[in-house]
């Protein structure tokens, strides 16, 4: 395998070292490919993270790249794409045997932007059936026994184990922090409506949003900017210390102890390395959104999907016919419309927490991946920020009594998400 | 050409009317299908509304449905799918050269749902290229001298010449509301969110909406309930006098003083008929709503297309080029944000202006369809009202100076569509 002058391998390096290796000449887009390439044939068998993989095709691409004197911010970068996200060249199947063979006609916006900067398409990570909870094969990269999340499992697994520096996936609960927190990455939801979703297979209109996964705060910054269509920018570092709210949420009670005791400690060790902490209670009505999401997803889930289930019941799951589907039809369009004002209402009373904080710390998840791969686990605590559509940012802070990773959930205010990337750098200095 | 004991043509009856005649024996799917397609063979060489329709496949729909015994609310009725709409069994050009021969996998929600509830699909509707300004072939059915309006070109067109009771369109700016205007049917853009869009061609995801078309203002709320998923409820028909807010709006300077005349004394005879009309004035902000449009449309636009715009440069029109996709990608993202910003306090705003009223009437146009085909006209009168995402209804109640119709613009509040419509029935019977 390839290495550095550092002794890092390449596969190994973040997406800014390897846009700087190749940008010196220290190595090349081909080199970096490989690399990578050689880490999932080592470890794919045991992660099962990829659901396309061809070789030629990711080689093919670097030498054009390497040839062409390119230049874009995202130069070599090997990226991985979940497979509810279209790409014209390789397949497309959503995670549903309905879509056996199928080739979109076109990349996904996110995808072109990807490539336009240089990105190397590696192939199609694997996602639950359309983006639900019917889990793929994908395995915890950490232990084998343990879902990986979903629904973008074999993003955040592929990034985890280090076979591509940056991927993307989606978030309608909780599908890009929860792999996340399980795999031990960073992980990234953005402000709804930022990052253009044309091409995705959309779940839920009014809740979908890409999700970025990678091994560093900068990455994450970097690969936005991208997906914007922008230069980018460096995260500013020139910002006060700031101040956190703790935020236990009406669903503490559902956290295991040692996850509490995890994030009760990293809020008093913030507040020792000089933030100011404060608890903050979300008003009690926001005990209601996991209620709203879930009527709003399922409403709107169950309508985009018409096709499908019209033409091809039988090949739906069990998981997803007698969850989001069932519940779903039988939800009346009042109770949607009160569910989406309900949400609405949530969003401007959440405006004011932010008068008094720069972000919110909170928990991701309940505790470590569950053992088992037929359940991805809860996303309830990841479905209160998505709703009210608001950047989300999960850093690999803490380690369970199983020694594997949890993550800690910051949220910042709905458009400053660079704001949140600072600020989450400060935070995750001071737990790590 | 069939026709009913009323002596109505087939292909002039209501969607209600070919529901009923359907449940009742009077008709049958397929002999509502053959007159509308006799109905096209007639005036298609004129209009020019069809970018695909092949009448065997549509007769052979027709057949099935009644030989099938299937029942459903939108039962024997033809539809019209404006092209940048998917479809599975149709090709699904988006009105770009780039996309020739493109078929779709899956049928759009909004496709699939019409076909579940009985619909018949006759056939792709012209758009302009990708529901921008580039116009296509069709003509107006009242002029083939001036514009039918773009982008849901073919849709309102193909509605207004009584080739199919109803159509879908979708709107970004004006796609919707300014060709049902100049063609001279009713035209619906629903609250932004409430309709599914999944699998079609997304322009601006923060604005883009289906659009209906059809020629009663039943149609359009039976149509509305379809696309919901819903058991279809009859228009409230027990409503007070509406309070009407007639609303010139900061670009009252640019509409033609014929068209300026006839609101005016619409809003009087509204008066004299019973209602309280008081004019409206928009907080002093919203004059830069258009603007803000312009921002995050393109801003969107230009992201979205970016496979295009990589691969497929040459094959774009001159007027997309140097216009949205010029503009989008010299925006910042600061500028676009501010946009969305700016948009979401308008939102707010906006809100109170229906404490006092429950309709606002306005202009959906500045005046009858211009002559030439070149340019699909002024949409900034409709973009007002598409950024604030409220409900918005056009009904053909005005006749030009040159004997063609402008429509009456009527805004609901978000999320009451149903009442909107109760509302403009009963301004439409004072009006027409």
């Amino acid at each position: 395998m390839a290495a550095r002058k550092s002794g890092t391998p390449l596969h190994e390096l973040s997406a800014a070292e390897i846009i700087e290796a190749v940008a010196t000449g220290d190595t090349t887009c081909e080199a970096v490919a490989r690399a990578c390439l050689d880490r999932i044939a080592a470890r794919e068998p045991h992660v099962q993270a990829w659901h396309y993989l061809n070789p030629e095709q990711v080689i093919a691409q670097a030498r054009a790249l390497d040839k062409s004197g390119k230049r874009g911010p995202l130069l070599g970068v090997p990226f991985g794409v979940k497979d509810i996200i279209d790409t014209c060249d390789m397949p497309t199947e959503y995670g549903s045997p309905i879509y056996v063979g199928h080739r979109p006609a076109s990349d996904a916006a996110c995808v072109a932007l990807s490539r336009k900067a240089g990105g190397v398409l590696m192939g199609k990570t694997v996602t639950t059936e359309f983006a639900n909870r019917h889990p793929g094969k994908t395995r915890n990269p950490l232990d084998p026994a343990r879902t990986p999340g979903g629904s973008s499992s074999g993003s955040a697994a592929s990034v985890a184990d280090y076979m591509v520096p940056v991927a993307l996936g989606t978030q309608i609960t909780g599908s890009t922090i929860k792999p996340a927190s399980f795999c031990g990455v960073f992980g990234y939801r953005p402000t709804y409506g930022d990052l253009r979703c044309a091409g995705v297979k959309e779940a839920s209109g009014s809740l979908d949003t890409l999700g970025l996964y990678a091994r560093s705060i900068e990455d994450i910054s970097l690969y936005r900017d991208v997906l914007l269509g922008i230069e980018p920018e460096p995260i500013p570092s020139d910002v006060p210390v700031p101040k956190v709210g703790f935020c236990r949420t009406t669903l503490w009670h559902t956290v295991e102890p040692t996850t509490q005791k995890l994030l009760e400690d990293a809020a008093q060790r913030l507040a020792r390395a000089g933030s100011r902490v404060e608890d903050v209670n979300l008003p009690p009505e926001f005990g209601g959104i996991p209620e709203a999401h879930r009527w709003i997803s399922s409403f709107e889930f169950s309508r985009n999907f018409t096709w499908e289930i019209e033409n091809y019941w039988g090949k739906i799951s069990e998981t997803l016919r007698n969850g989001r589907l069932k519940h779903g039809l039988s939800c009346t369009f009042d109770q949607y419309r009160r569910a989406r004002e309900f949400a609405a209402h949530c969003r401007r009373q959440l405006r004011t927490a932010f008068d008094q904080h720069d972000v919110l710390l909170t928990a991701p998840v309940v505790g470590e991946a569950p053992i088992g791969l037929d359940d991805t686990g809860n996303s309830a605590l990841c479905a209160i920020w998505t709703t009210v559509h608001v950047p989300v940012l999960t850093v690999p802070a803490f380690t369970g009594s199983n020694g594997l990773p949890i993550g800690a959930q910051l949220i910042g205010r709905g458009g400053d998400d660079r704001k949140l990337f600072a600020n989450a750098h400060w935070i995750y200095r001071q737990l790590r």
